[in-house]
């Protein structure tokens, strides 16, 4: 089909808002034609917000629009996979968030039905996409660092918005599971792809025990095969707002990548304005209000990418394979997390229903 | 005419790079169709390199295809005026870079000309689209810092690479002409617009007396009709790389943007590797990487937000009035540093041929 | 005299603090034995909080002591004259705290005095001192920037805490008074003391109109003989806490140094803790908290020179002298800001009681 | 004895110069009045540069010195032991550089010998004195950030200049024995000394391989008993100049606190300069010089505090039983890195020569 790729949006929440506005920002390559979601009412206000067309409350009614060519899925990550393999039995492409799913059986048939069904799994890993990140890969691909040895990432802020995030059974982990899932794709792709030979994590839940069984701050270090190494840590108990950078280590130098602070406009205001940043507790006093902030996290970019490949202009930067290598580290993680060893990969334990079992199933301790 | 704004550029250098660069970046609105520059071979070279398809030695000719509705202008300082005549004669919108001519009777017979023929001035001051200055200015449109009081904006760096710029027959001017006209306009939006009362400037050629007549460094405070003052300083003679940053004060707060080290990736490299940001000396040892370069400068905004305007879904943000105000800024700039005295407004000698000329005639000096 | 110097205190608010402290810091050249303030119970409350052996409510009293080597004066601007002349008369050495006085007149009797008394007139300007900054002039002195030519320093905050300064009949004059005097004297010890040319100012009450006559923002460009400019901000009306930084340009390279953003611990707390920094609004939510304030401010050090010169081991760094080029400039600075053109010096208006007055005498106007 | 603490240095490299110069900075508690070295010339070299009365090659005859208080041993690792026994032996109290030896019988020994002959051994980890981290601690003891549960420390450069630290045999370990008893002592000390519950270690040999059987990079994890987490970040392998930082974390707030771009003055120049921070590669260019060095470090105030421990005016901060607490922490480290699991303490192997064995014996593997 000609013209621009039309799209279907499951959800309605803070994801779901960011994959409307990115459509919204380079809207030259596809459109948002349809959104669902079950509770009701929430589909109709989002899409008379953003100005999509059709709402519906059963995504597979959704699914049964002919017109319609890839669908992002926004939503909890128990339904993750149920949602992949409808649609690519709709014969749409497929738009995953992270993390992939729950279980690597689950990643194997996301990843199985889409190739049988002929349509992309795309694994929406914006730190791919995110300018700053970027311009490091480039600068590291350019020969800047020599030989890279040490990729760190992380990403801290005090908790999630929305509720499913903190019932284990629903999210399948805490915040290693939820923005771990980032740190370890960087670290991967940073590297041009090794082979990841052991993953080793410490995990706690310090601050938020009142609300949830997940852990809430995580340091996991990665060995690969080339001998790299990724540190990455991931915090739900951060005060003051969000932090997301990196620091990238080679032979023949270093660079420090902040979205946040490294971006900001630093600012005091008695008074307060509309909007600072993502988790900003208040716009009084001192805050880091930052610029475009979709545009330089790299959703739009990533978006827009992805309806490109629906067209055959470009090959997809993530995919569901990269899911599945970052669902094996996070079974790695809590595995190893319980048993103050380092695990080393391939990591396949069978009937795990969710990744964070294996750390809370602590007999395995040593 | 529906579809994208057919667009050609005069002009093939650095400022014309940027253009089509920006074009391409956010390519929804418009398309460049053609390009226009008199050195034999440089058109060719530049639609090669842009996929443009129409290449002119003569921009007249270019004027003469009928399908082109907006025309860039990336030339001499001294070129602008004759070229918006002719391009608005040619019933077509105008984009014109900064500054918008070299003399108050250009400027008025480019404003009135574009009238006439019911086309578009529309003036190219990319600081309005700088996503990171919008953002300031959205807070202090929210109230976030009460009353501003006090705007201050620099631009700084070693000094154009391209020649005509320091020949002020052609330029019209050292460092203020060239970048101050920035700063100008800046505070002057930023405040919405109230009078400018009065403007004191002091100027000197500090660094390159071998190159030029030109002044190089140059600090120029405004005082506004609303009780505000604008504070902006122009450098050509600040080595290691660009520095853009704005600092805004009001009774109830502050904010600092700064386009360059406050978005960078501080970064080491023993090998160097491929760039950095503008006018920057090397990328070996410590540089100062920016990312995105033309977008977070605005270009591609700015232009997008043209080409939206020839269609009449806006209004343009700058146009040839605010070019017209800044030319008798720098009128009185130039003047004001020759005379040691603030110089209030309006300021409108006859007869002045190139801006510079007010400074460089010290006999007017008390 | 062996030993340590003995020192005499004449205040007791926030300047005496900083004098106390400084010598409690660096010890080995001077202990404070007495103190004298006015207000009954102050110089006594001040005494045991610091553990000076003497108090005096009349500081003549204090000057009768026969053992006190030195003396420092940090009372109000007016009474700095009379006070450094009583000190000289008793034999004694002079730290006078800036600005130096009141008029041009006091000036030269201060100096004459205590040259005649043999005494040592010293100017507390501790931005001589203060590291960073010191750093700074070193590097510029081993030829790092080449041929400097432009200095800008700045200092803001929202307003003093003591009650003299808003009474320009107490202080003299209002920001530029009271921290403009540092910029000035920074920029031309900065550049080795080369003839300051001329003067501009631009200033206004912006914020505290319910407060005060005096000025609350300023902005001051010094020209000096060597062709260098200073560029000079002062603030009472910038929220947020304490600013205070500088940038040097030279044809080889540029410097910048901030001393509380760029040293402080960028800080977030719910909570709240004991100090952030002089005056910070507040130690809730994000702050930037400094380390070592004085001795990063350089007070210890200077106090500690100061003595070192009592006993003929250094020579003054910064004399009265210095506060006599200061005073001139404050008077030009007043004097441009009414009439709207930059003074020339040298500037001696006669019979001027206080230097704010030459703004305040509008009709000078131009 | 009344007067200043009398001073003797065994050393006469880096670490000594640092010694000599903080007693310098600091002088009015100690004075130094020995320097021994066993290269001929060397400790006459120093005594002439740092004004020091007399100079020994062999350090026992300077013990013999009965007017010599305190001994501050600067020598390598392997000879902290031996050194320290015959100071306590000689009567003298011992100020002993990190880390305190090799190890834990030695640790033993040293301890026990200086409580028998009633001397003080004092640890010189100048972290518990580096003004930066001092008020990072002060706000977390005033409960600016509730209960800390994650405490970051890091120090990165390229490499020591002493060629003895490359030598295994000699230093006991590479940068993990050199630096990682920094971050171990600071984070104990930080949180209040809580038992060290396990430690796990990652590192490797990148970039040095052809100089040293040492790692060059290290990642430790500590998790104390109070479930509070320590993560210890060092490296040999990082380019561009010195690194050294910490983050804190608490449930109510965070700090950072970095010393080097943290406080520096961004200084871009074409000729370079006189010296610019420990380990800068070069003064041309961008580079980070920093001020007041060593009391940036804390240098000066910790000699300052081990002289008036000496004189009973305060009690050590940092002991001989905080080196062997860091000591085991080293030992589980190297253990950790070698077998992939984190080691619970106590752990105490016997007959370890060299805390590195207990890395390079990898038949201790998994």
């Amino acid at each position: 089909m000609p013209g621009k790729v039309k799209v279907g949006i499951i959800g309605s929440q803070f994801e779901a808002q960011i994959h409307a506005e990115s459509f919204r920002i380079l809207p030259d390559e596809a459109e948002v034609v349809a959104v669902a979601s079950p509770t009701p009412g929430n589909a109709q206000k989002f899409a008379k917000q953003y100005n999509i067309p059709r709402a519906f409350t059963d995504y597979k009614q959704m699914l049964a629009e002919r017109d319609i060519e890839m669908v992002t899925i926004a939503a909890p990550n128990s339904l993750h996979a149920q949602m992949t393999i409808d649609i690519a039995n709709a014969g749409k492409h497929v738009v995953c968030e992270k993390p992939l799913c729950m279980t690597l059986e689950e990643a194997d048939e996301m990843i199985d039905t889409c190739e049988k069904k002929g349509v992309l799994l795309m694994y929406a890993e914006e730190l791919f996409f995110t300018p700053k990140y970027v311009k490091a890969k480039q600068m590291a691909d350019e020969g800047a660092f020599g030989k890279v040895y040490l990729v760190k990432q992380c990403e801290k802020h005090f908790g999630p918005h929305t509720g499913w995030f903190w019932d284990i059974a629903k999210s399948g982990g805490g915040v290693f599971m939820d923005m771990g899932c980032h740190g370890i794709a960087f670290c991967y792709w940073f590297l041009d792809r090794p082979k990841i030979k052991s993953v080793y994590c410490q995990m706690a839940t310090h601050v938020h025990t009142d609300k949830t069984k997940g852990e809430d701050n995580t340091i996991c270090i990665l060995e690969f095969e080339n001998g790299a190494v990724g540190l990455i840590e991931d915090s739900w108990a951060r005060r003051g707002g969000m932090e997301d950078r990196i620091e990238i280590y080679g032979e023949g130098g270093v660079t420090y990548a902040d979205l946040h602070m490294g971006n900001a406009l630093p600012t005091y205001s008695e008074y307060g304005y509309g909007y600072a940043v993502e988790k900003a507790p208040t716009t009084k006093g001192w805050t880091y209000p930052v610029f475009d902030e979709l545009y330089n996290y790299g959703f739009p970019q990533e978006m827009h990418h992805f309806a490109r490949c629906v067209r055959g202009k470009e090959t997809p930067i993530a995919t569901g394979r990269d899911g599945r290598v970052v669902q094996q580290v996070l079974y790695a993680g809590y595995h190893s997390a319980a048993t103050g060893k380092k695990i080393e990969l391939p990591f396949t334990p069978k009937n795990v229903k969710t990744p964070i079992e294996l750390w809370l199933k602590k007999e395995n301790k040593k």
